[in-house]
């Protein structure tokens, strides 16, 4: 139990700003951005790698339970206290210095508890960016805590690709502060420690700094929209797009049509910029960027896709049925209303899985071809990043559907999908959301005895204390 | 110690060809490329990771002692025997399957005794290659095991960033085999136990087979030698060239003047590029490249170059003195040169350090100011890769000095390197070589306590059993 001796010497460690118990302040660190409401003994905020250390180190010794919680956009149950009131949040919002850009090594030293959006902001007179790019405005601990990717992966990679230097808290009696990484861009003398901290849901340890891996901004950008002649033939014109361009391909996106009709009714202020107003079955958006300012004498960007396109046209088995160039600006805005329009479609269920690039229009078209015998009256709305294999697999149940007053429905639901995609496909059934409470039970099922071992004894001797929402 | 059970019992389960134990079979094995000699009991070549399991857990329950070996090219000797005649080596050279190539998800399966020559000529024909651009041609377990880096990091990053998946067997008495990845570009669904097994020189375990990701070839290149104004312009030079060219820059390499001139004089086919051949004190080597195959109404790369180049020059604050494009066969040679060169010209004491990029120059600046003050007659004759921070930091002394018969003098000279790089300037005692006996004690020094005892408890969960070179 936490009492009020407790509260009192976590308020002598951390000052007034530092630790909130009225609910009314509480609330929003309780509620998850789009699941979840929980109820937490107290929130600390630390404003140092100091003071996270004694908090931590305090609250280990104490029996207190600690969720740590970065921007508190995820959506798995992994920042969230549960319903019992005894875990306290440990949130990362004071935690925005240093902001150290080191403009000749290309990287960031940077508080985790910044914004991505105040980050790239403040970068970008420098023409540099941290290269992640997502619909939701996360702080930096948790884009390492899930190891984010987002639409540009296909060009920068994921936030693992992009962290050069960790500061992590361990949740032991000390609150060991560890330094790993300090911008060296090679560095092969040991472990690569910072990389378990990466992606593993904060429950190893408690990122307070970050170093980052800046990349020079885009300066052209030409998009087009690819209508693939069937679903089969995605994986031809995804090779035929590399084989063209190399490189210069920095997304190559996948919109399915209910997604993209969905959008549409629900953002009316985007143009339908299909032929007659028809969305076809399956959209991709492909995007080429230059880091290299235009320069005299060379082909815009727009003429070099249109190029390309035309000579993938031509080929005597195009994989191409329709393809257009148009304005960067519009067709990013229709892939970034899809999330919004299907979340207002009805209820929406939803999936965030990848695979093996080959493998994901396979997967698409066995479950059109299975959900109807399976789950009735469920519309599927997937849209993602195929050039990496991820898959934003929406399914959306009417609003007013009586099955959803019945809790096993949609269990059976997630039972079902990430069966036929783990065991059948192959694939993951968490491409960049990580675990969470929510995911607890796949990782339980589909983790091998032998790496769910490892893995407990890789807690034990980094933070043997429980820390946030997954028990590895 | 191993008796003739022992070697009849490890036979029956590899076969004839799978073991050696004839001192004439084993020399090949008992060597470094460049430095050690040690002793083998026996060299087991097993062709699977079954076998490999099978060894493993048959010498640890034994308390046989192996040591992993890839191609044994490495420099800090990390693949070799001691010479008790008591360590068995464990060789991948066998471990030659599988060579799967899928050519949507743009990556390879493959075995890891394949050599990098082999996979990178048998992938030409799909224009595909592994990017790490090396001039030794190791095999890809060792690889792995020191995550190299190579040339043209600063497009492609190192092993670790195009290691996808793994297949790992570990020092356990079961010889536990762990299916870590399988090409999935994103998975988040708990520790990234691939990352453990890169660049730890074997010690956790032994990779048999990977999963690597795949670039397409560059189609197009073009390549300048640059001269900077002087050595602290460097960075403001790397920054011109990033700002300009974005990710079309593939290599910034730095040679000094010394290296220059040893390579020229080992190899009289190569032509001296510079005016009146005068070499100038440091050269900076630029590559650029596009995947793109080149396109009509395209300015040609050579084009593309030289006019960066000359927007460079005319700033009023240039940091260049003379530029100039170049054959990039020719240039290239002679950057590939300098180490055969370095290696003639005396006897070579090289390390392989690295630094944040802005501190590069200065450490090269701060060892030419105080070399002749601590050590007389050492030639420092380093080149390395700018863009990512490594620096090959070779010294030479003359063969016939008789300082070399004293053990004293080389520890004395590598202690005090090591000390400035790493306590003075922040930098990395290992760049790309990992760690092998050679670095231990600088392991043993410059690894803060807490990372020991990680370290320690990692190893014990994983591999309990002594494997390869290095104590963690």
């Amino acid at each position: 139990m936490i009492d009020a001796n407790h509260i009192e010497t976590l308020r002598a460690l951390l000052g007034e700003k530092g630790l909130l118990t009225e609910p009314s302040d509480m609330a929003a660190y309780e509620a998850g951005a789009r699941y979840d409401k929980g109820r937490a003994a107290f929130v600390a905020r630390p404003a140092s790698t100091q003071e996270t250390s004694a908090v931590v180190s305090y609250c280990v010794k104490n029996g207190i339970a600690l969720v740590p919680q970065s921007g508190n956009t995820g959506l798995v149950s992994g920042s969230t206290p549960d319903s019992s009131g005894q875990e306290g949040i440990l949130s990362l919002d004071r935690l925005t210095a240093p902001f150290a850009l080191d403009r000749v090594n290309r990287t960031l030293a940077a508080g985790a508890g910044l914004r991505l959006s105040d980050v790239n902001q403040r970068l970008e007179q420098a023409g540099l960016f941290f290269p992640i790019d997502l619909g939701a405005d996360p702080r930096l601990g948790g884009m390492i805590a899930t190891n984010t990717g987002g639409s540009r992966f296909l060009r920068y990679g994921d936030v693992r690709r992009n962290t050069l230097g960790l500061t992590v808290v361990l949740a032991d009696e000390d609150g060991t502060v560890l330094d790993l990484g300090s911008g060296l861009r090679k560095n092969n003398t040991g472990v690569d420690w910072k990389q378990l901290f990466i992606g593993t849901s904060g429950a190893f340890g408690i990122v307070t700094e970050c170093v980052l891996n800046l990349e020079p901004l885009p300066r052209q950008t030409a998009t087009a929209f690819l209508v693939p002649d069937a679903a089969d033939r995605v994986p031809d014109l995804l090779v035929a797009m590399e084989d063209a361009l190399g490189s210069y391909l920095s997304a190559f996106e996948g919109m399915s049509k209910n997604a993209v009709e969905a959008a549409l009714a629900h953002a009316p202020s985007l143009r339908n910029p299909f032929q007659g107003g028809i969305v076809p079955d399956f959209v991709i958006l492909a995007e080429i960027s230059r880091t290299s300012p235009p320069r005299e004498g060379e082909q815009l960007l727009d003429a070099v896709l249109e190029e390309v396109l035309a000579a993938i046209w031509e080929r005597e088995d195009a994989p191409l049925a329709d393809a257009f160039v148009g304005p960067p600006h519009e067709m990013w805005a229709l892939r970034h209303a899809l999330s919004e329009g299907v979340k207002h479609s009805g209820r929406l269920i939803a999936f965030d899985l990848s695979f093996r690039r080959g493998d994901i229009m396979r997967f698409l078209d066995h479950m059109k071809a299975e959900m109807p015998a399976h789950f009735a009256d469920v519309t599927i709305c997937d849209f993602g990043h195929i050039g990496d294999g991820g898959v934003h697999f929406n399914l959306v149940v009417p609003a007013d559907d009586p099955r959803l007053a019945d809790e096993g429905f949609e269990s059976a639901l997630r039972e079902w999908v990430f069966k036929v995609a783990v065991e059948d496909f192959g694939g993951s059934y968490s491409a960049e959301h990580a675990i969470g409470r929510k995911n607890q039970v796949f990782y339980d099922r589909y983790t091998p005895d032998e790496i769910r071992r490892l893995a407990k004894g890789l807690k034990a001797i980094t933070s043997p204390a429980p820390l946030g929402c997954v028990t590895f």
